[in-house]
C-alpha cells in the first residue's frame, strides 16, 4: 500500500563484520568479515544493530550442554536475540508484510514453517522444521542475517533496540513459562533464582505485567533487586533447609502455598523443594535447566506419592512463541518490564563469556554490532 | 531428503479449462480456456481433480450475500473445495514441505499470511491478510490454480479426492463450531437443521467423532437420514411450536435442555428458539448465515435476560482454521464421517447452480475436473 | 478444635428491628421488630451490621424486573449484601467451619445447595435450589438473619465490614464478568458505564487486579473519577456516534478494537455499540439488564454476520460463584479495589431508594445496622 | 414436594452386620455386628445392598500405602465402593434433595465440606475437611452407613447396584484421569496397563466415551480384553525394552507419539518409558500409585530435558470430583463402560483380599451385603 516514494532504499556493504566460535568446546570467538548474502524466496536481509549475549550461547559455544544433539562446528556463528533494520526483501508474495526500513528482531527459533502440527497448534518453538539461530544456523552475532519475511518479530516503536534485544530470548523464555503456569491474577507465585537474568524478567512481567503475587527467591544479596522488581515477599535461600523452605512458604500465603512455582535456575535441589510448597492443584513450570551431571526431578515416590494426592502439573516450558513474543516486547515499550543491561562492543565477546563462565556476571550484556 | 531420483514431474499443458462467472448476480456459469501460471515465490501450481460446490459460491456468484463487501467481478472463477495433485513448487524455502506429486486440498481461506495476529491464535480463518478462494482470487473450479506452499492442505492417502473435497469448507465448517461450542463428551449437543449439507456433516463428526450425544432437528422427511448419521434422537421441527420444542427438548435431556446448539440453517426462527432449549451454561454457535433481509438474533430482552440469568454464551464461528481442516480429514479419512455426494462434469455447473437455488439439491455436488 | 475456653458467646435479644417492604410496587419501606429465630440443623444466626444497598433492591422491591417470576409481597425483608458476626450455630457437621464469632457476609444468592449440576460446576450463581436473599427469603435489611454454615461467605480480617458489604454483590458480579470475559492480561478491556456503581468496580478490579488495559467509556463528567479507577485511557459517550465510537476505540488500540467489552449499564445502545469495537475473536459480556421495554441485543443480522466473521462472542454473566465472592474480598482487603460509598443508617432507607429512583445517587450506600 | 402419601417407610433393625479389619497389618477380617445409628443433621442412613473391593482397600487394611499418614486401626470398617437405598433422613436442610428410597452412592471421599477451597474449585477430592470411607471412617464394607444428605452419589435408575459400585472408585479415578490429560476427541491416547482393573475401565470409557483413538499397553495375555474394551491398537508390553516401545508407539502415530498417556499401573518403569512415547505438548497423567521403596519419576534429567524441549506436563490425579463421579455412572448406565466383575458373599472378604495379594484376582469383586 506504502507509495513509491516513501520506499526506504539502504546501501548495503559487500562485506560485513561477523563474530564467529573458532574453537567450539572452549571459550574463544574472533571476528571475521564474511560476504553479505542475497535475501531468497521469502526472505529478507536484516541489518544487524544489537545483539543480547544469553547464557544458552555459552552452552552452545562449550558444547556444555546436553540438549543439543550434535557438536558445534568451528566457523559458527552464535546468537539469538537479535535486533535490526530489514535492508532488502527476497522475492516472493511472503515478504509483503514487512517493508523495508521496518525494525525486526531474530529469535533462538531463527525459522518456523508455519505449516507443521507444532506450528499450527501455536507452538512454533517446537516446530519440525524449526532452524536455530546461532547453532547450525547464522546467528545474531554479525551485522547482517537473512531471515524469514514471516518469522521476522517486529520491534514497537516505543522501544530501543538494546532494550529489546533480550526480550527475544530471556523475556518470551519467562514470559511463556508465567503463561503456561495458569495461575490467575492474585494468586501467589513463587519466582526461583529472581534476582537472576531469567528471574529478574520473571519478576517484573508476573507481578505488573500479569498482577500476580510474586514470592522472589533466591540469595540473600538479591533481597532488594528482587523487591524493586515487584516482589511482595522475599525468601533468602540461605536461611531455610528443605523442611523450613516449604513452612515459610506456606505461612506467607495463608498455610496454603503457592499456585505456581517458575524454577530459573538449574538447581536440582530447587525443584525437589519446590514440590513442597506447591498448593493442590498448581503448577511447576520448569525454566532453568542444567548442564552438569543428571539428576532426577523429584527426588522419590513420597514426593511425587504427594504430588498426585495434591493433584499438581509438572510443565516443560521450551522458549516461547512469536505471539508471546509479541506481547512481552509489548510490555517492555510500555515499561512494565526492563532488563538489567549493559552495552558491549563486539570485540569484547570473549571477554563477556569469560566473565558469565566466572559467575561474574550481574545483568545482560547487549552487544552493539554498529 | 527425496533423492531426485524419487522426485516426480508432470507435463504441464500450456492451456486448461476454468468455469468462470460470466454475469454475476445472475446464475450463469461458463468454461473458459486460460493460460497455465507459473509458481512464484513460495507457491505451488496444483492439478485440480476435483471441487465441491458449496451454498456459498452461489452467494459469491449472485452478489446474494451480505456478509462480502464487493460485488463479484466477470470473469471470477469460483470454488473453494479444491482437491488435485502439486505439479510443480516455485522457488523458495517455503516450498520445501510440499513435495511434486503430493495431493493436496484449497480451502476458501486460500491464503493465509501466517503472521498477523489472527494467524498467530490459531485464527487463520480470519487472517488480516486472507486470499479467498473464488472471490477476487482464482478459485477452484479450474484445472489448475496456484497455492501457497506452506498453506495448501495435505490430503490422507486413504480418502479419495471426491470425498475429501467436502471436507475443505463444509466438513471444516461444522467441525469447528462443534469445538467452539465446548460442549464436553457425553453431553447433549443440538444440531438445527441436523439434514442438510452442512448439519448431516455436523451430526457424524459431534456423534461418532466427539462422543456427543446429539439430537437433530429438522423435517420429518430428514429423520432416518439424521439417524443413520447418528444422532441418539430426532426432533420433527414440523410438529412443535416455539414453546413446546423447548419443552420436547428438555424432556430428552433430563429436564436440563442441551449443552450447546449448533445452528446450521439461516432461519431467524431456529436462533430464537435455540436460546430457549439451551442449559445453563450453554453456547449457541452460530453457522448458518441468511442472505436475505436483516433480523435480530434474540428477539427480544427477555430472552437475553433469560440468557443472561442462564450464563449462556452466543459465539460465532467462522470457516475453521488449517488445523482443524487436517483434523476433520483425518475423521472423514478413518471414515467417521462421509459425505453424501454425487459427482458431475465441470459443464453441469450452471444446472448445479439451478438446482440449489430451487432448493432441490440433495446432498453436495463435486465436480470432476479431470 | 478450639477449646471451649476460648468459644465467644454472645447475648441475643429475644426481638431485634428490620425493614420491610410494606407496599410493593412502590418506594416504600417501614422498619419492623421481629422475632430473633433459631438456627435448625446446618444453619446459624449472624448479627447483621452493615448492608449495601443494591439497584436490583429496587426492582425487588418495585416489582420493576422483569427477570423475576412473582411479584413481591408486603413484609418481604430485602437487601443481600450483608455482612455481620455469627452469634449462634445450629446443629449439625456442617456448622463446624464456621465457629461463634466469625465475620461472614450474606449474598444475592443465599443458599446454594451444593449439590446441583450448577453447583457441581462451580456455577452457585445459577444452583437450582437457591434462595435469593430479600426476594422470597429474608434479605439483609436487618439486624438478625439465618444463613447456612456452608454457604455464608468468611470476610478477610484487613476489611471494614462496610467496605466488605458492596462486594457482595456488585463486586462479585463485575470480577465474575471480568473473568467470563477470557481477556488475558495486557489486553485492552473496555468498560462500557465505567463510572457507575458497578464499573466504577470494574475498572479497578480490571486494571489493578487483572492487569488488563481498560478503556473506560462513559459520560465527561465521569473521566476524572474513572481515571483514578485506573483506567489507561476514557471515551467521552457524549462525543461519539455509533460509528464515530468505534473508530476512536480502535484508534486507541492500535486498529484492532478491544479483546472484550463489560457492558455495565442497561442501555440498549451501548450493546448495540459494543459489537463494532470488539477485535476478532472477542468477548462481550452482559451485566447491566435493563427495566424497560424489551430490545433485541444486536440491532440486525448484519451486525451479528459480521461477528459471525469475527468469531465474537457474546456471554450473559450471572452473580458470579462463592470462589469469585472470596477472590474479590481479597482484592478489597488488600487495597486493590474500594468502592466509592456512604454509609446511612436504617432509617433512611426509603430516602435511599427515592435518591436512586431520580437518578441522583453517587456512589453506593451501605446501612449501618448497628 | 413429594406428597406425604408417597413417601416411603423402611424398617430399620436395632443391629446390623459389618465387615471389620480386625487385624491391621495382616490380611484379615471378621463380620461384627453393630448398632444401627441414627442419622444427625445433614446427614442420612443408607442401607447398603452392594460394596466394590479395591486395592486401595487392601492397603489400608495392611498399612502398606506409604500415601497414608496414620496406622490403620482395628475395628475399622473398610470399603469405599458402596450402592445402597437411603432409609432415613436426619434433621436439616441440606437433607431435602434426598428422599426415602433413593437410591445412593458413597465414594472414597465419604464427606466434602463444599466450602473450602478444593470444593469451590471443583477439588472435593482433595477438601481440606474429607473424611475418608473406610479409613478412620466407617466405610461401606457394612449394611447401614451414615453419609452426608449433599454429598451421596446419586445411581441412575438403569444402572444396577453391582454395576454402580465399581464406577465409585475406579470409575470415576479412570474418568477423572481421562478428563484431565486434555487429550481432544481424534487424538491417540496410551494406556499402561489396559487389561487391568483400573485399564479395562479406563480404555472403554476413553474409547466409547471420549472418542480417542486408544493405545492399550500390557501383557499379551491381555490383548483381547484389551481390544474388546475398544482399543484400537494393542502392544505387547513383554515384546519391547524401553527404547523399541517408543519405536513402536511412535509407528503407530503416524511418528509423533501419544498425546496423553495413563499410567494405571505401579511400574516405575512404566512411567520412565512413557515420557519416551509422549508427543510435544503431550500429558502423562499419574494414576497407578505404588506401594513398595520410592523411586523417581523420571530416570534422570536427561530424560526431564527432552521432556521441556517438548513441552511435557506431568500430572498427578487423585480420585475425581463428584461431578465426574455423576458423568461416570451415566457413561456406565448408557452401557458404554462395564466393569469385569464377579459377586461375592461378605463372609468371603478374607479370601478375596487374600486372592488379591497373590496377583490371581481376574476383573474385580463386589460383595453382596444383603
Amino acid at each position: 500500500m506504502a507509495a513509491a516514494a516513501t520506499q526506504q532504499t539502504f546501501d548495503i556493504p559487500k562485506k560485513y563484520k561477523a563474530i564467529v566460535y573458532d574453537k567450539p568446546g572452549t571459550i574463544s570467538t574472533k571476528i571475521e568479515e564474511l560476504d553479505t548474502p542475497e535475501p531468497g524466496a521469502g526472505e529478507v536481509l536484516v541489518r544487524l544493530t544489537h545483539s543480547g549475549v544469553c547464557h544458552s550461547d555459552m552452552g552452545v559455544m562449550e558444547n556444555a550442554w546436553r540438549g543439543l544433539p550434535y557438536p558445534t562446528q568451528a566457523g559458527q556463528v552464535g546468537g539469538h536475540e537479535g535486533v535490526g533494520i530489514v535492508y532488502k526483501l527476497g522475492p516472493g508474495n511472503e515478504a509483503r508484510k514487512v517493508k523495508v526500513g521496518d525494525r525486526v528482531g531474530i529469535k533462538w527459533v531463527a525459522f518456523a514453517c508455519g505449516a507443521c502440527l507444532p506450528c499450527l497448534e501455536g507452538r512454533d518453538g517446537v516446530c519440525f522444521n524449526q532452524k536455530i539461530s546461532g547453532y547450525y544456523y547464522p546467528g545474531t552475532f554479525q551485522q547482517f542475517a537473512l531471515a524469514p519475511a514471516n518469522y521476522v518479530t517486529p520491534i514497537p516503536e516505543a522501544l530501543s533496540s538494546e532494550d529489546a534485544a533480550p526480550m527475544l530470548c530471556a523475556g518470551v523464555t519467562t514470559y511463556s513459562a508465567l503463561r503456561k503456569s495458569n495461575a490467575k491474577s492474585g494468586q501467589w507465585v513463587a519466582i526461583v533464582g529472581a534476582g537472576g537474568g531469567l528471574g529478574h524478567l520473571a519478576t517484573q512481567i508476573g507481578s505488573r505485567g500479569m498482577a500476580f503475587r510474586i514470592i522472589g527467591i533466591d540469595h540473600g544479596s538479591k533481597a532488594s533487586l528482587v523487591k524493586e522488581c515487584g516482589a511482595e515477599a522475599f525468601l533468602d535461600i540461605t536461611k531455610f533447609d528443605d523442611k523450613t523452605i516449604a513452612e515459610e512458604v506456606k505461612k506467607m500465603t495463608g498455610g496454603l502455598g503457592v499456585s505456581a512455582v517458575i524454577v530459573c535456575t538449574a538447581s536440582n535441589r530447587a525443584y525437589a523443594q519446590a514440590l513442597d510448597y506447591l498448593r493442590f492443584g498448581g503448577t511447576l513450570v520448569c525454566v532453568g535447566m542444567p548442564e552438569g551431571d543428571p539428576q532426577p526431578i523429584a527426588k522419590s515416590y513420597p514426593t511425587s506419592l504427594a504430588s498426585v494426592a495434591m493433584e499438581h502439573t509438572i510443565k516443560g516450558s521450551a522458549v516461547g512463541n512469536q505471539k508471546e513474543a509479541l506481547e512481552v516486547l509489548d510490555l517492555a515499550a510500555r515499561g512494565v518490564v526492563k532488563t538489567h543491561l549493559r552495552v558491549e562492543k563486539m570485540e569484547k565477546l570473549t571477554e563477556i563469556f569469560q566473565e558469565m563462565s566466572e559467575g561474574k556476571m550481574k545483568g545482560r550484556v547487549v552487544l552493539d554490532l554498529q
